[in-house]
């Protein structure tokens, strides 16, 4: 169960990253470089990567200081990959603000996702316990989520892609840098190779159910909750779970249906989407393949000692139940 | 003096790096993200920055191991730079073969960037000495790099730009990384942070030189030479060692010279700027300035002992020579 004390706790971490995010110290000059970087950093964020290492490494007893470099170091990983695949995507609005490619432009954007990779790898190198490791399993995280955004651009607008195939690109693509988060706090708690492996699976796991619930909000949930525009995944003909699994009941009747509503204007193929999603029991399988995610990633926390695992497993819930 | 001996080892080291660029394995798919990836380690180019890192590191002894990987990563980190700063100044040509982005589109090319600078990170983890030293001086290496490059986009069209700023831009554009290749050889080869500092400072210099020359052949030699489209830089109004000191020289009389230039057609422009930078003493000016830098980075090569010295000293003169 989600207590209100765990609830209170997230807030309060999230609190204190933001403060660290905005607080970071920069260089003022050049602006075209630093500008686009601190507009990054001052954005709202979930910040469900630092807390996963944060969570995980103070079930280890990892250092306050290590956490706090590495939390960040993940954070601005994470915000990079946003960045670029902005970009990549044509997508105008992240956490409520505009991309950075929309408020500047495509080279502003590259550049300052660069900048921010580059600048998180310089804080991981700062931990003082398992540094090396750290920033190699860093490093193989991020040519991970670079192989999950290349089958995502390769899929796009292919009517042939199965369910498969959707999940190899979802768990590269959100899956391992969330198994990785969960990974380097076991990295900075000093655990072994074993402990380690089922951390990451744990991770794993969340990521998928977190990205196929994903999926599901783009459609269910409204954009102003969301902080972003919604159905812009469907619309650009991206694989999501709901037509990957529509496409899979009955690929003849997805076609026909698809091709009808693309055709309306936006409120009322929103509308149709969302009646077909229900009513063809579309939606409830997907909620079901996240809530199985959601257990998988539950059953690996049992690593973790009884009584050490009650955050991480109100999490594990919280981010199953999320409405944005 | 420049002799056959050295050029041969030169040779002989750039056929290895090739090889090795070449035959480096990756995986096949996301054919997305892999084949614009080969495709960009199969390009041809000069491999000045690993075949620093290996001269320095073999005046001290670093293993062939360690020069290997630190070789090639930081051959691939001026790949994946040069593969989004393409984008950003919308280059179509790149040691005679077309631009990533221009072959595939910008998603694909950022993409490859990215990926290419994480394998970059993963093969200098693998070097026994130093390795967090190494990646630490990598990262802070890769930001500056973004910050010349942003200093290079922010000064574009200004007419403003004088010969400091200039400098200031290409010495973390250009001189930074360059400087980091000494620095490398140094920290693989477990040498004190005095001894570091000054190879970083040859390699800075040497890099500003290389900058300058550069900016002097993009003018002054051919398309066939260069593998690159000439003038580029030029016509689309970025700061080149030539603009600035003719500009420093009569910013009037450049201003009039150059409105009048530009409405040319291109082999006419072209001519006529070769014409004006030679008879206003703009490029005997820009050579020496060249010259002086290759003498400062010449005499930082003192810190290392004599009769050990004499590789760096001839690349140091090639570099500065050198009509391609």
């Amino acid at each position: 169960m989600v207590t209100d004390s765990f609830l209170d706790h997230i807030d309060q971490l999230r609190l204190e990253l933001n403060e660290q995010l905005q607080s970071f110290r920069l260089d003022l000059e050049p602006r075209y470089l630093y500008d686009p970087i601190k507009y990054v950093l001052n954005g709202k964020g979930k910040r469900l990567r630092p807390i996963i290492v944060r969570l995980v490494g103070d079930v280890y007893g990892a250092s306050k200081a290590d956490l706090l470099n590495a939390g960040l170091a993940v954070e601005l990983l994470h915000n990079f990959t946003l960045v670029h695949d902005d970009i990549m995507d044509h997508d105008s609005l992240r956490h409520g603000k505009a991309t950075v490619h929309k408020k500047w432009d495509e080279s502003t954007a590259i550049l300052a996702g660069d900048g921010i990779y580059a600048i998180a790898q310089m804080l991981l190198t700062r931990v003082k316990i398992n540094p090396l490791e750290a920033v190699h399993a860093f490093n193989k995280a991020t040519l991970y989520v670079c192989e999950g955004q290349a089958y995502d651009k390769e899929f796009e607008n292919n009517s042939g892609i199965n369910l498969d195939q959707y999940l190899k690109m979802v768990k590269k693509k959100t899956g391992w840098l969330v198994g990785f988060c969960a990974e380097l706090g076991g990295i900075l708690g000093k655990q072994s190779k074993a402990v380690i492996y089922e951390l990451r699976s744990f991770g794993l796991n969340l990521g998928i159910a977190f990205q196929i619930q994903d999926d599901i909000l783009e459609i269910f949930s409204d954009a102003k909750n969301m902080g972003k525009s919604l159905g812009s995944d469907v619309i650009s003909g991206k694989q999501t779970i709901l037509t990957v699994l529509a496409r899979q009941k009955d690929s003849v009747e997805w076609k026909e249906k698809w091709e009808e509503i693309r055709k309306k204007n936006m409120p009322i193929a929103f509308k149709k989407l969302r009646t077909y999603f229900n009513e063809n029991g579309i939606l409830d399988a997907a909620k079901m393949m996240a809530k199985d995610y959601t257990d998988t990633a539950q059953n690996s926390l049992k690593i973790i000692p009884t009584g050490k695992r009650t955050q991480l497993e109100q999490l594990t819930e919280f981010v199953w139940k999320r409405e944005k």
